[in-house]
């Protein structure tokens, strides 16, 4: 999506350890229009797929998701991050490692949201080692719903983790595909 | 407005302590139509006033304000809670408490996306004690930019941050007033 990249090529830094910060359009200040575009892009690759639901991860991809729901007309659940032990009984869960942060973050949905007759749509704004999806995936299993696939705002597609997915079974769309970053450059697929 | 106050009437569940749960459409799963609507109605709220950016907190506040800055075509700024005692250089910060879970969270904003010529609009969820409300405006001061008002989905007026806030010369809409609550009903303005 020439829009998105655009604005990645403008405004995205690159940090050391392949860290890219988008922190002015999609990760702290949002634009709102773009969000809509990219969930118009989303509608248009999903066109003829059934879906009832989608899911996402707090905090960053909520926005976007929003958004894909409006146009869809469908409920958005985010999954929470979850901070104590102690899993309750009445939602799904799952962990899922960090790449940014170094850490492993513990993700849950009540299981009042999801239901064994869900289509289900994935969507983030980072695809890197596909911990997330993987994560949301297992909620969604667990709930004996289908994952339809998952669409992300930006991939970096040289992390493998789109590609693994996808050689897994995954349909996963991706609306920038980054190949390679530098400190001075990003490239495209 | 009829509309959330009926949704809230039909699906919130209030819990002991004065929690009021709108898991079902406003804070776990999402209705993006409704979210819709309620940005519409904090538009037409706003008409006539300059608004420049839209603050709001994560994550549950996110899908509220991205409606009202694409309705606006305003940037939407989410304040991060922030995990650490170390507060970069590079950030406003305030200290919230928070009634629901009984601690003190830092929010933060990048000073990239605050400035001083900002007339700034402040978005959350939920009013209660008024402190996420006391704490974005301490963000906006920090930047010498001016807070124009707030709007939020549901206040609990009986918990008395709104009036507080009105009282100190804040304008803050609210789109459900919720005056009293017991196991079995919720009462409005």
């Amino acid at each position: 999506m020439k829009l998105l990249e655009e604005r990645i090529k403008k405004e995205g830094r690159v940090y050391p350890g392949g860290i890219l910060k988008v922190d002015m359009f999609l990760n702290h200040q949002l634009d709102p229009k773009l969000m809509h575009s990219m969930a118009e892009e989303v509608q248009r690759l999903y066109s003829g797929t059934e879906i009832t639901k989608i899911i996402t991860v707090e905090a960053s991809g909520i926005a976007f998701a929003i958004m894909v729901g409006y146009l869809m007309d469908v409920p958005v659940v985010f999954a929470k991050k979850h901070k104590s032990k102690n899993i309750s009984d009445s939602v799904y869960s799952a962990e899922v490692p960090s790449y940014t942060h170094g850490n492993i973050n513990t993700i849950v949905v009540s299981k009042e949201y999801l239901h064994s007759s869900d289509r289900v749509l994935l969507i983030d704004d980072f695809l890197a080692t596909g911990a997330a999806l993987v994560g949301m995936r297992s909620l969604v299993r667990q709930a004996g719903a289908e994952c339809v696939g998952a669409a992300v705002a930006i991939e970096k597609v040289f992390q493998q983790g789109g590609n693994i997915l996808r050689a897994d079974g995954m349909r996963v769309e991706s609306l920038a595909a980054v190949t390679a970053m530098s400190d001075d450059e990003v490239s495209f697929d």
